[in-house]
């Protein structure tokens, strides 16, 4: 794992929390970006060597709408940026976490993504993404 | 705001979830600390810039404590480092921001700190820390 790529953030809006997050963080909002996939609108900002992805669901079916309607708003997932993916989600199985994804997925923001089942991992869900 | 200094865990046990955080991050604890004064043990690990702080409660009167008993295990906050912590403080407060703290206080790993209101930014505790 080289760094903390990202934190994912699941908000009711993606337009208020992200007025919210540019004046927490100071600095503006360069990304916007549907995952149609997904059923995701994100919105990215940079902090340093990190971003804060605002995550707002587009249907009901959404896993952000049903953690949302579960949990609240709030933190959604940490994602480490990793340098080859498949051999990180090799490691991974060997070392006994359970993958949520069999391969890589397209996720935001240009990646190849994968998450681990957040019962392995203390109730956090982690997502492991390379740049493509 | 300079990056994600460090990503706080609420766990029930830091021998525990430090065994499957060495594993998943690849790298060992480097440090194991008590903050006596938040009835905590806490124990970092590093990746790239970035810190993995897990935090057990000593006590049930601890704020960790709590949040499990609520929420299970889990990401408890974000903590951003910043340059100047009264400078943040006055420009957060100025921005609507309602800080935890009316003065900054000493955290675990030598920092100064100031907590924001989960209720401002989107049920996401955030914490100010400066290296001191």
């Amino acid at each position: 794992m080289k760094k903390v790529e990202h934190i994912g953030i699941a908000v009711n809006s993606i337009e208020t929390a992200g007025d919210i997050y540019t004046k927490l963080l100071n600095t503006g909002i360069y990304k916007v970006e549907e995952v149609a996939s997904e059923h995701v609108k994100t919105a990215f900002l940079q902090t340093g060597p990190n971003k804060i992805e605002l995550l707002e669901a587009t249907h009901p079916d959404s896993a952000i709408a049903k953690f949302i309607a579960k949990k609240g708003e709030g933190i959604h997932h940490i994602a480490f940026e990793v340098e080859d993916i498949y051999a990180e989600m090799q490691r991974l199985r060997a070392e006994g976490f359970v993958l949520l994804n069999e391969e890589p997925k397209r996720g935001a923001d240009n990646k190849l993504v994968c998450f681990v089942h957040p019962k392995g991992t203390n109730g956090v869900l982690v997502e492991l993404c390379q740049s493509v």
